[in-house]
This record gives C-alpha cells, sequence and structure tokens, in this order.
C-alpha cells in the first residue's frame, strides 16, 4: 500500500488536494457550529455522515479498491485540520483510520484484508474497536455451528456510529481477534459517556449480549493468550498516540483561531494600556507568538514523527522489533511535547480574550476540557519516562495498547 | 475600629474560634455539595442565609455593635476556608466585606458610617455593589423632594442576594456615593449571568428603572467628577484584589483536597507502575508535594500582604498616598502569584486522578473553570507590570478600582 | 533558649536591631565586591573575621553567655540578608547557626553544651563539620589515654575558616559525637574545592591524620551504630534544609537587587520599543513584577517555615518524631519552592539587563551559578515527594541528614 | 545556486553525506575537548583551520566552483552537527555562511559575486562581518585614488580568524557596502571579547584605521542613506536568526549527550530511591524524556522553517516582500522556540547529573552560559511579539538586521 504513494500521478495528486480541501471545508463547518455541537454532545451521526460523503473515511485505503491512497504523514494531516473545527470529530476519524487499517497489517491472510477493505470502501464503513486494555475482556462461547459473544467494554470510541468493531475475546485459553458488524442483535452502545471533554467522541460502554459471532468474522486464527503478536501488527499504538498528537494540536490550533477572531473583533484594549485596540496589546502578541512558536514546533514533530513510523510500517512484515521501538519512540516523544502544548494554549487562550469571552455560549473552555479530558488516556510522566529510557539506556518500549 | 483587635480579651478569642470553627464546618458541607450547586448555578440564597445565621457576614464589624471584631488578615482567611468548599462562595462573602466595610473609610460623616454598620449588624444584611468601572455610568435625576436613578451595569456579583448596594450615579457633573436597600422598586437585577466558572456567583447584571433615592442614601456629599478621593476610601481596590487572591488559593487547596481524597479511593495505580496503589506513584507524590509547596508559599504572601494592607488601613484618614501604594502593591504581588497558582493547581489536578475522573458528574473541572474565569477581572500581565514598576521606578499604582 | 524572646526587653529589641543593621551593611559591602570574591574564589577569611567582629556568629546564643538571643526565624532572615550580597558568606553564616548550636539540643548534658557555647561567644568560634553521609567514615583508635581521628570527608562547609568541627567517627561498632578544634596537628583542609559555584563556601575536602581525641571533645556519650537519636537532635536537617532556602532566596534576591541597578543605568531600550528608558519597557516591567511576586511568595513561606520549625523546637526534648515531621515538612516544602524560585530569578535576570550584561567582568551568571550548584545538595524531586507523601498519606519523613 | 540541488547527482549525494560525516567527526572531538576550549577561551584559530580541511567552509558554494552545493537545509543541519561539540564553532561556522552566501544575493552585478564565491572556494576564506547595528557607524574618506575607512563596531564575529569582512559605510550622505581583506594594515581586531558565553566565538571589537579600501572592494554601488535594499538583499536576517536557533539547539543536544554519559557512568543513584543505578531513576528517566520530546519538536521547527526561508530565497530577485516575511516569521518562530527550550534544557542537566557535577573541571555550566550569552543578541519577547503580530494581524516584520 505504502509503495503507492511514491507513484503519485497527477491524478493522484488532484485526489490529495481535494481531500485536503474538503477536510478544510468540514472542519471550518464544524467551527461555527462547535460551541452549539459542544453543548449537545450526541452521537455525532451528521458530522460522521459527512465524513463519509466526502470521501474522508476511505482516504488511507489503496486507490485499486477505491481509497484515497494516501499515506499515514497525510491520514494524520488530517485529522489535526478536522479537530481544529471539533476535537471529537477529529478524534473520531483519527480511531477509524487505525481500526480501519489495522486489518492490513495484522491479518494473516491478505486476501481476507484485501476483501475488508474493499467492502469498507465500497459501503464507507466507520470501523470502532472495543479493545480498553483496562477491563476485564469478553468472552466468546461455542453456540452450535457459531459462537456467542458476551461481555461489556468500559470506554468504546464511536461506539453508536460504528459500522464495524474490532474486538478481542477469549474463547477457552485462546483469543479470538474479531470484525464485528454492529447490526447484528446483542449489540448494545450505551449512551453513559457524558465527560467533561471529547463530549462528541461517543465513547460510552459497549456491551455484547449473546451476539452472535461466526467464522468469518475472525480475523485470524485463533492464538494463545499471552502471546505476542507480530510486530507489524503492534503499529496500531505508535499510530494511535499520532492521532492523539494531531487532533490535541488541532483542538490547540482551533482555540487560538478562535481566540484571535475574538481579539480581533470583540475584546476591549485594557484601561490602562493606552491602546486603542486590544490587537496591538504588546503583552497580547507577545503570547499569541509564543502559543504560536509552540504549535509549530510540535506540530513540526507530529509531522516528522507520522514519517518515521510510516517508514518502519511500510516495511511489511520484515518489520524489526527494534525498528518499531525506535519509530514509537519519535512518536511518544511527539506525544509529551503535544500533550503539554495543547494544554498550556488551550488554558491560557482566556489570557488573550479576556473576562467577557468567559460567557458559556462561548463555550471558549471546551477546548482545554477536551484536551485534558483525552491527555489522561495515558499519563504523561510514563510517557516521558520511555522516552527517556530510550534515550538513556537503549530500551524501547513492550509493545502493548499503551505503549 | 484596628485598634480593637489589639486589646483582643479572652472572649473576643473565643469568637473568633468560634467563627474559624463555623467557617470550616460551612465549607466542608459546601465541598459536598460542590459539584451539584455547579450544576445548578443558582444564586446561593440558601447559602447566604447560612452565612448570616452564623454571624459570618458580620465578623469584621466592631463588637460594639454586635460584630466580630475581626481585622483583615483574619477576615480574608475566613474567605479562603469558605472558597476550598466553593469558589463562589467564598467571593460573595469577600465582595460583602468590601463593600460593607467601605462605609467605615469612605463616609466623611463618622455617626453615618457607624448607624449604616449598626443596622447591617442588626439586621445581618448583605451588601453588593455596582461599581463596574468598564461600564457608563448611572445617573441620578431630580424628581420632587427626591431622585431617580437609572441605568445598568452589567456585572455586579450578588445580584440577587444583596440587601444593600453600593453605587455611583452622576448627577449633572457630580457624582454621589450611594448605598441602596434593594427592596425598593425598580431595582432589577438580571437572570443572565451564565459563564463557564464560578456560577453561583450571582454576578449578572443590574439595572435601576426609576429607583428612588433620597437624601439619607447618600453616603457622602455630592463630589465633583473625577475629583480624587480620599487616599483612606480607595482601600477598596488592595482589599478586594486580596478577597480574590484568597478565593483563588482557597478553591485551589479545595482542588488539591478533592484531588487527593479521589487518588487515595478510587484512582488505580498505572499499568506499568509496578505499584499496588496510586497514591504510591512517584510521579503523583512529587506533584502533590509540588502543588502543596507553591499554594503555601501563596498563601503565606496573602497573609503577610494583608497584614501590610491592614497596616496601612489602620493609620486611618492619616494614611498618605505613598503607604497606601505600598501597602496595596504587596497586595498586587500576592495576586500575581496566587493567580499563576490556582491556574496551575487547578489544570493539574488531573494529572493525579487519571481518566475516570473526567466524568461529568465529579465536576472536578470547575476548580480551574472557577479560577479561569475570575482571573480574567483584570490582566495579570498588567498587575505584573505595576508590581515591576513600583520595584524598578519606585512609582505606586495610580489609585482606580483596578490599582 | 527560646523562651527568652518571648520576654524581649526594650534593651534585647536595641541589639537585635543592631545586628541585623550589621548585617545590611555587611551584605551591601559584599554586594560591591562580589564580583571579584566570586573571581577570586578562595576561603573567606576577612569575610568571616568581619561577621565575627560584628557580633553575627553569636547572635543565636542566649544574651546570658553574651550571644544575641535571636531566634532561629531571625537567625534565617540574617542569613538571606547576608546572600543577597554574596550568597557563600550567607551559607557560612546558616551552617555555622546550625553547627553550633546543635550542641543545646545533642547534649546529653545541658552544662558541656553551656559551656562550648560560652566558650563559643567568648573566643568567637566559627563552627563547621564534617558529616557528610554519602562518604564512608571517619574512624576513631585507642591510643593510649586519649584517642586518634583518621579519615576523610569529600565536602566540608569552612573547612579553612573554622574553630571547631562536628564530627562522627566510628570506634568499633560504637559512634562518636564529637567536637573537635582546627588547630590540632593532623586537620587538614584541602584546597580542593573548586566548583561553578558557592566558589567562597570553602567547602574541599577535609582529612584527620592522626588526629589527636581526647574524651572532652565527645559530646555526648558512644552510642551504638544505627541507633536512633533523639528527636531533638534531629532538628539540624530541618533547619539546615531553612539555611539553605534563606541563602537560595537571598542569593536571587541579590540577583534581582543588582539586574535592577543595571537597568535603570546602563540597560539601552530595544531599537523596536519606541522607548526613551529600558526602565519603561513593558516587557522588563512585566518581568520584574513577576520575580518580585516568586520571591516574596516564597520569603513568606521561608518565614512561617521558620516558625515553625522553631516552634517545634521550642518544645524541648518533649518534642515528638510526629511535630518534628510535621516542622520539618514545612521548611522541605519552602526548600521545593525556593529551589524552582531562585533558579527561575536567577537564570532570567539576563532578559532584564541585555546582551552587553553578560560581559565576564560583571560575572552576572554567579548567582545562578551559586543557586545552580548548590540546589543539587538533595535532588528537589525527592524532596517534593516526600511533601507530597505527607499531604497524601500523612507519612512524615524518615529523620536524616537529608530529611 | 539553489537550482543546483534539485538534480542532485549521487555524486553529489556522496559529496553530501563526506560532508555530514566530517561535522561528526569534528564535533565529537570538540565535545571531547570542550570543557578546555571554553576554560581557554581564545580565537580559536586551529577549529577553523580544519573546517576549512575538511571543506565545511565551501560546503554552501555552488559545486561549479568547487563548493558543496548544499543548500540551506543543510547547512543549518551542519551548525547544529558542529554546535553540540562546541558551541561557538558551530555559531562561527554559520555566521560564516551566512556573510559569504550574502553576495550572491546582494551583488548588482552576478559576476561580481560569482568571482568573490570563486575565490573564496579556492583559498579557503572564513568572512566574518562588522555590522552591529546599535553602533555608530564606519566612515569612508576619499584619499587619491582610493579611500580611508575608520571606525568601530563594538561586536564581530571571528574578529581575529576572519579573512574577509563584510562592512558598511558612510561616505558622505551615501552608505558603501564593502568586503574587505583582513590582511591590510589598519585592520584591528582587539583582544576585548570575555563574556561568560560563546568564548571561543571571538566577538570582540573590531577597528578600522586608515585602512585603504579600493573601488574594487565595493560589492554594490554606493546607495542612498536610508534607502531600502532589495528584498533578496535581506535575507541575511532571517537565515542569521536561523543559524542561531540551531546553534542553540546543537548546545543544547550536546549538554544532553554530556549529562548522559555522566548519569550512566558517574551519578549515583539517591539515597532514598532503593535503585541500584541512577540511570534508572524515574525522575531522571522522564525529565530526559521531556528534555528530548522538546528538543525534537524545536529542531522539527528549525528544519521546516530553514525549508520555507530556503524556498522564498530559491525565488532569487522575484520574491516579494510578502514571501520574504512570512518566510521570516517561520524562522522567528522556530527562534522564540529554541530558545526557551535550550535555556531550559542547558540549565537542567544539572538536575540528572547531581552535586559532584558541578565540579569545574567539567565545566557542565558552559551549556547555559553559551546560550544565556547569545539569546540576548535580541530580546525574545520582542521576537515573540512579532510572530504575533503576524497571527493575529498579518503584518509581516520590517526588514533589518534583527527582523
Amino acid at each position: 500500500m505504502t509503495a503507492l504513494h511514491l507513484v503519485k500521478e497527477p491524478e493522484l495528486q488532484d485526489d490529495r488536494a481535494r481531500l485536503f480541501a474538503r477536510a478544510e471545508e468540514i472542519s471550518a463547518d464544524l467551527a461555527r457550529r462547535g460551541a452549539a455541537l459542544d453543548a449537545e454532545g450526541k452521537p455525532p451521526h451528521a458530522e460522521i455522515a459527512r465524513l463519509k460523503s466526502e470521501g474522508l473515511l476511505t482516504a488511507l485505503h489503496p486507490v485499486e479498491i477505491g481509497g484515497g491512497g494516501l499515506d499515514w504523514v497525510d491520514g494524520l494531516k488530517l485529522v489535526r485540520i478536522l479537530a481544529r473545527g471539533e476535537s471529537s470529530i477529529g478524534q473520531l476519524l483519527g480511531y477509524h483510520y487505525v481500526n480501519s487499517q489495522y486489518v492490513y497489517w495484522a491479518a494473516d491472510d491478505p486476501d481476507k484484508a484485501w476483501d475488508l477493505g474493499a467492502e469498507t470502501v465500497a459501503k464507507k464503513l466507520y470501523w470502532g474497536a472495543a479493545v480498553n486494555p483496562r477491563d476485564p475482556g469478553l468472552t466468546l462461547t461455542r453456540q452450535g455451528d457459531h459462537y456467542l459473544l458476551n461481555g461489556k467494554k468500559t470506554f468504546s470510541t464511536g461506539a453508536h456510529v460504528s459500522d464495524r468493531i474490532n474486538a478481542n475475546a477469549a474463547l477457552g485459553d485462546q483469543i479470538a481477534n474479531l470484525v464485528l458488524p454492529t447490526d447484528r442483535p446483542g449489540y448494545i452502545a450505551n449512551d453513559d459517556w457524558d465527560n467533561i471533554g471529547q463530549r462528541l467522541s461517543d465513547s460510552g460502554s459497549v456491551e455484547f449480549r449473546d451476539f452472535p459471532v461466526y467464522e468469518t468474522d475472525f480475523l485470524l486464527p485463533l492464538v494463545e493468550k499471552d502471546s505476542a503478536p507480530p510486530v507489524q501488527a503492534t503499529f496500531n499504538t505508535p499510530l494511535i498516540q499520532l492521532v492523539f498528537v494531531n487532533f490535541y494540536l488541532g483542538t490547540a490550533e482551533g482555540a487560538l483561531a478562535a481566540a484571535s477572531d475574538y481579539v480581533r473583533t470583540t475584546t476591549r484594549p485594557w484601561v490602562t494600556s493606552g491602546l486603542e485596540k486590544a490587537s496591538d496589546d504588546p503583552y497580547i502578541l507577545e503570547r499569541i507568538g509564543e502559543f504560536r512558536a509552540a504549535l509549530k514546533a510540535s506540530a513540526a514533530l507530529a509531522d516528522t514523527a507520522a514519517t518515521a513510523v510510516q517508514s518502519a510500517l511500510a516495511r511489511g512484515r520484515g518489520v524489526s522489533a527494534r525498528e518499531r521501538g525506535e519509530a514509537a519512540i519519535e512518536a511518544y516523544a511527539a506525544k509529551v511535547n503535544a500533550t503539554h502544548v495543547a494544554l498550556d494554549v488551550t488554558a491560557r487562550v482566556f489570557e488573550l480574550t479576556g473576562a467577557r469571552s468567559t460567557a458559556a455560549h462561548h463555550r471558549f473552555d471546551r477546548y482545554w476540557r477536551n484536551v485534558r479530558t483525552h491527555t489522561l488516556h495515558d499519563p504523561v510522566f510514563y510517557k516521558a519516562r520511555e522516552v527517556g529510557d530510550f534515550a538513556l539506556n537503549g530500551r524501547v518500549p513492550e509493545p502493548s495498547l499503551y505503549s
């Protein structure tokens, strides 16, 4: 797949430009409606539908099957663009990219992956996952010629909007890797996501109650519990961490853009400043300069880290654990940096906009609430520790859903 | 008044201890109900009633008229204690202290002040104010043997709960300093305070529509517009800034206390930490230590600044502009420091509590929203500038409602 | 001893004022010569002699034996004042206070302590110590009617200027607590202190080579190795940490004072600022305001922590381990805060003074070098952890020479 | 020139790889001798000679005249690599690149530039400059068939090691742009660079005393005072700022590398850590991770900013003021970020290495002294302001030697 973008024809370049232009348009529209969407905090069915119709969900699939043919460097930039408009939509796009691309790396059988991809493109399917590793797992039991799936996962991004779900389930001492359609009976997306941020991310709990599972739902043959997956199949972690990086930064960029608009149009110059316009205030200008500089640096690292992970991934099955680890460290360094920058900028844009901008209807606090909520996914100090352990001791992170 | 606390009898010490004990009890109760109160965001009638019944509103009035006889150092500590439980209640108590004590410094006629004080203590009156200087003013017009007051103030802390309101109004080229009861026709407290923080502070707009004003409502004889008030009458600014300091710090102390409880009872140790309890995590312990150290330093400065302002105020009418300025600078330095510390701690307590603590029902973001909202009252960079201008150039701030 | 300052007579107040005035004079003189003293980096014999002649070394001894009768709150303020002039001199004064006061808490025999104190006052002795716990220890061996001391300690503040040295030495399985005069043969202060900061602190290694020790040199009867000392005897650690706090802050205050002088007299306004004087630059004023606010907060905590430790110490032999621990935590919180503030201010004063202030002859980097060097005495992250462990888990630090 | 690197032949790629390998070798050697070089603080004649012999001085000249054909993106990376070894050498290489490339953009006559370039490559000349704009200028007076140059410039990087010097001088109401050889009588490089950092940068004052100047020394025809140069000729400012960025970051990377070595080999685990190796300490690992993440982000921005400036420069004479301004803003954002990161990392590496690492012979403070000294070249707050003014108000900086 990755080789494709090396021989980009003019036509592909046009497609790429078109996808980026669509992303910018959707993002601008989301920014306009962002306060209202955050206030509602509902699963964003209409927004996902628009991503589908504009071709953004299939941007990373191979062109041969009708996808956009973009690589991860571009895919992650699309996440950032959308997050500028609305943070949860950026998150949902990114999660979908990882969940739906996962089959290309994880499936033993290339045809299986290809078929899943082709169906995904044809039907414009949204892919979610139910793999939160801090929960007790799901269990499969045999039932005649098929299986029944039971269990609950506390968090599950895109629970209501998913067409397909990646899930792992225990079958005796073995683990089944499943790709499940959500339109079967027994799939229950609960309405229990009510958090202070990422309120559109549809991250409530998911239950399976006697959900029927068939052999064709198995992405892989059964594996032993605790058996290590092939290196290539562990790229979802550095990639999902880069999704985080990019939607954190996009959210902060969106906050700074909204605050700058407000300063230009609404903020009054401070009484002792002697100025006619807040937009000439030396302290406001300095802060905007600092925020921009920090955001640009973090975004530059996000892009170089994406390139590193993309390059390692492009080695395919031959990629070594060390190569995966070194690329992952780039992503984790980007994660550490983006966490700090996005929290700082989203908390401090109020210093630009001033007292009246705290009126609830602006919901200017949503940027910080969004970043604050998701940056707790895994503690930033342990990510920094991993980066330090590599730098000092040459150790690469143990592959897991967190590292 | 201030001389009184120098001859504190054992009895007074008992009264002081009782008031502090009451404040702690009320604060603890507010902490338990804090999430619900924030969710409602209504004017806190019941909470102000409790402050009245427990004697906290009159704590700073002279003992001779039935007040608690406490000085400002103690009064500001009471504000901090209450803000630990609920930030807006701390704010409301502090604003009331400044508004109701103002008459002692500002009234030309000591009997006038004394009478207002005695009535306040007897009736347990809550004092608000409508003096936001960034708004167009109120205007008085003659109407037979009295006046009519008209106009609107955008922000007015305690709009619904106030029994008395300090207000300034223009009468031709002169300014009237008024103390107004809120139970006359024509006083309208609008329900338009809906901001992201300090949601119980009842800070909506206030209107006066043909509100009748009588000669007895004048705190002072009419003064010329732009005439400088006596130095003593300008202490409301350093004192209100110290109110800010103390409720910011109290709010942050409350956030750290709530987060620590959560860590001890609910946070799970991180998966790679190798620990059995989150409360033994080295990174969490370090952060709590850092937060405590910063809060302690800021609170220590808050107390020394309160002592400086109290001492200057105790000079009475003889206090010089320079003495007022030097004391004010202590308060403003405390303001600068408390702003940074309270914002940092309230934003970062989530690093202790972890991902699940972002569930909306905890409303753990309210501490940051509260501090974020009010710290924009006046820009911290201009306060820092005032402190620097004094330190470098020996200039004291020009007295105003902001400095 | 501590009871004395509660009944301060006017005469004592005069003495106190005189000592503070002397400290200010010496500090101002040191500030003038600071760059030259730092360049030389020699043991400060003349400076210690001046502290002796002005009565500063005996300021904390009881008035009954000719001391100044000050408590620790005042003593630590004197350290801060001197450090404003020259950081190492502040350090040396503080170390001497702890080393020379130690005998009052540690000696079993009050007469022993009293005699040592009286001799110290009479002869104006400077007390050092050789107790760095990270080194292998000193050993005593019997030699006829006395002992011989042998061994080396890598760091020993005031090695050349000390008249007396506190030392611990192993005698078989027991530990001897010794007070040793430095004018006996076998005491060798090496000239090996050459560090980037605290260059006058005379902190080189000390050796004892067949140094004769007599029974009268024993402060205490022999104790078993690893036997816990009485609680009161462990106050040297919180007190020495408060010495650190105060000379860090004094050094930073000195840096800000020197930088402010330079801004007023020498710094040119920036070319695009449109200003005639650097001292009106909004960014410079803001920074000075921030530095002042941070320094004031940290100093306020230093003082309240000193009061807490002084109060616990004043309980004498009855002080409990818990009381000692709670007071120590106040000191350690102050240490954490002062470390950050002093490093930040001393590194950033250059932002005020500008490019030409980096000329070597100003040696404006010495403030940072001084603070940077000594703040590594024990890692600030472990101190923060101790404070956090107390706040979260209620644990007090295990008494040691570091905690 | 810039078109050349678009048609890089394999041979050129080999040359590029060779130059980078040489840079790494020289850097490693400088790192080994860094403490000694800093202690001496002499003009680095031998080090510049090595840069000459290894082809690094001519790396950016066109291949047609024997140069390395590298673009600015690569050139700035070479600066960063060398600064890892020794900060001043990185600075000197970067200044030389700007000074010697300047003729290609500034000369009206392409042959003039080409001839100067060819001579530079052939003779391996080092180019300095005497253009500090905050000094009074140099003056030219006619003397028969030539001119005499007189005047002094306070700072002049590479004063002793320069073979050629760019200088501006007043001739009546006009300004002459000169390229001067330093081996004529009347050129005096004073030995007055003695600053706390960049001690090898040879940045002392330069004087011209009746220095003979000939028509052939004029880079351009005389221009009117205050006449604006062509846009292309103003690229030295964004490029020299990128030189700063890269040697700041290189210096900080060098500091972290040296500190990491020390931790691995020398730092002892903290007494209460319970660890056997300092390199496993959670706080040390976290800090190294944070420093790495920040350095990576800043370096990523340095590279993207270099690409932006290189692209604008490649437009040649057609580049617009707006294009120059937008590219410059990228560079200035990088400057703001690199300033903070490099100051923070170089000041805090001591937290990793611990108390004994402050021994003067390590000279570990030199990294901070180096960055601290040069980051004052122009105030970071005014650079942040420029970035903010562009972001908020769309204004590009007024071209000058500072912006």
